[in-house]
């Protein structure tokens, strides 16, 4: 044997360690049952694909970042960057085959060759949800609803769903007469949250007028309720419109279904330069805002554009699991440790291993998650093998039992064994005991 | 806007339409439900590793196969082809961290620019359990029982699980003299199924004499029974063994299962080149034969010896979804398309979403899966939106309900109305049709 090669990983990618591997399967579980509770339904698309899909013909600020090689054949491949861009190329290629409206749901591993600092990652997992092919309010509603069931559902309080609509802002921006800056001003506004009001002014004074920027950060700053911010907002932009409407439309609905307190009217939201062109929305933890945004999204006119001559208006939602994760941690929600399973059989003779494998079966077919220590050892290391994997309860059969035909059912938790127990009454003390 | 861009996917590559992937995801639940429920943990590692990590540092068969390139900081990266050298990686990185035995599952898509042709895929998932840190027939058996458990579970019936073991195989041919030839003759054997025993004959005939030859096609053929088949294995391996022993040991707890008609002794069964050393074992269905192995794998005796001088043996088990799906579907059991709703809210008239946001909610509350058609077209449309969803119940709120406080529900597969309900009633008959 030659050196050994050490077992390293790339920067900026993880391996996940079983308890929090469980949790996150547990979270997209949620999610994903979130997402069917409203009728959506799963695609998959390949990690892998043409540059040219990806990328378009031109190039972007997104380049540098995408994983781009030549494969065997000298195809232009990279690594998908986001489920958006594949979402749009398979309503494309499958126009035939789906149905409109189409509710889809796609949850799925991203990469990103960005800078790792700040605890970035390069391969992560984006859940997204959406509803493309009709433009209407109650389809951003109900984008809206399953974000805040998800969160209801992770047992997450205090959820703040901050929305606003791109069309006002534009209107706004007409009316003030500068328009032709709006990507730098979007750039600005979009840093507000981080930089605040002061930098954010400097920033908009070198781009407009002093009384332009003024104006600008006035717009954007919610006022004491939704009524009056949208007032506000519209005062500004020149009056109501379609978009104002929509929006005192969705809020009103969030009032009608008792959601209202989690709907804010928010006007800095923009979602930058994202292709957005109705309601955009971010979602904030009250107990730590600090994290930024753990969804966001919005309505888009166009979503497959680049690859077919079909107009898809669009509203989704995306949620970065591993910022929810990293907020759950700090929350305290991911501590608890799951059990492992329910019940573990310890291996106290080897020559009994046919009863403890039926022991087990027993038990899983009671509906419990069992497993047997595959080997004679003391039984120091099999109890701290089940508790690094949290079981709550173990049997016990030793010579001595297996010669009265009885079972030791040992509580783990509260270190109590309760013998002399026939199988059938082992399954029904464990029942009361774990339930 | 330019020249459209073709919405093509690379060869070997797949998009996956909804009810497909809904039913894949179903088997994939399905699997880790018995790996849970075996007390298996889940953990995940990256998609992307240096290149010698899943390597080495020399090259072999697979090298041409593995999607290889250099990073934006000059790494030189691959995608994974298995699951298995990531896991030995996995092993030696986090020993501190983990705990023996270690049994652990672990899914994921796996890369390898194979020839296309035969319906073989670029990109496809991989279903992995293994318990390492043990070298015990308990252990062997766990990882049979759970593969025994998935197709129960997954409603196959008939399957025939085979199993050998290497041991015995190689002592046979070092009993016969020609253990040097051990490569060459394992592949060979492991064409048998493809080829037939005549053709294999040949190719032994071309490694060793005519009488050797007769001799290891001997070997490999199964006999009336298991017991028989175990004795003709000792006697041409020149005598029992642990191996043998561990044989018998397993068949006979599969016999005290209840099981023992799944399990059969196959000395055909070698797995070829890999790296196994104790019992090995494929998994065929009675009904399609000939799709070949749905589930395979092994006991191997030092799991991570590229990374750390700790040996770990262990036992796992490989499930191919790809392969499963398509036995699946050709015994048509993926056909049953199943619904992506319980109930949709139809829309009558825009001025009545509050009202339709509501009984959907009410009805999700209710636990049920629910949507909202989320504009007003003609109903002719939005039933046919249902069909395609295979949605059973339909919920009616126009104009004239609305006016006495009443909905209508609608069994859409029976194409019968319930009028005059409130949403209690609603709820109540929803539960009767769809239970």
């Amino acid at each position: 044997m030659g050196d050994l090669i050490q077992p390293r990983v790339l920067k900026g990618f993880r391996d996940v360690l079983p308890d929090q591997e469980a949790a996150r399967r547990k979270i997209l579980e949620t999610i994903e049952e979130v997402c069917t509770t409203f009728g959506f339904v799963p695609i998959d698309t390949p990690a892998l694909e043409y540059s040219e899909v990806l990328l378009g013909k031109g190039g972007g600020e997104t380049d540098k970042q995408v994983y781009q090689f030549s494969d065997h054949g000298g195809r232009d491949v990279a690594l998908r960057f986001d489920l958006t861009v594949p979402f749009a190329r398979y309503m494309a290629a499958h126009s035939r085959e789906l149905y409109l409206p189409f509710k889809r749901y796609h949850f799925g591993k991203v990469y990103r060759g960005e800078n790792t600092q700040k605890g970035r990652y390069r391969e992560f997992m984006q859940c997204d949800f959406d509803c493309v092919g009709v433009d209407s309010p109650a389809a951003d509603m109900e984008i809206l609803l399953m974000m805040h069931r998800a969160f209801t559902q992770l047992g997450i309080r205090g959820v703040e769903i901050r929305l606003s609509h791109r069309g006002i802002f534009n209107r706004f921006l007409d009316h003030l007469g500068v328009r032709e800056n709006s990507v730098e001003i979007l750039r600005s506004v979009d840093k507000l949250k981080k930089i605040g009001r002061e930098k954010t002014l400097d920033l908009l004074r070198s781009l407009v007028s002093a009384e332009q920027a003024e104006s600008i950060l006035s717009f954007i700053t919610p006022r004491d309720s939704n009524a009056e911010t949208l007032a506000a907002m519209e005062d500004l932009a020149g009056g109501p419109g379609e978009d104002s409407g929509r929006v005192s439309t969705i809020l009103s609905w969030a009032d009608s279904l008792g959601l209202g307190s989690s709907f804010i009217l928010d006007p800095s939201i923009t979602r930058g330069l994202d292709y957005y062109t109705g309601i955009v929305y971010e979602t904030f933890l009250q107990e730590i805002p600090e994290i930024g945004s753990v969804c966001s999204g919005g309505r888009y006119n166009n979503l497959a554009g680049l690859y077919t001559k079909e107009q898809l208006p669009g509203v989704g939602s995306s949620i970065g699991l591993d910022r929810l994760v990293a907020a759950l941690e700090e929350l305290g929600r991911l501590e608890d440790q799951s059990s492992a399973a329910d019940v573990i059989v310890f291996c106290m003779d080897d020559s009994l291993m046919a009863q403890y494998l039926g022991v087990a079966q027993a038990f899983r077919d009671a509906g419990f998650r069992a497993e047997v220590y595959p080997e004679n050892r003391k039984l120091g290391p099999q109890f701290s093998y089940a508790e690094k994997k949290h079981i709550p309860l173990g049997i016990i059969l030793g010579e001595e039992e297996h010669s009265r035909g009885t079972l030791q059912l040992r509580d783990l938790r509260q270190r109590q064994s309760i013998p002399g127990l026939s199988l059938e009454e082992a399954l029904a003390r464990a029942t009361e005991l774990i339930s």
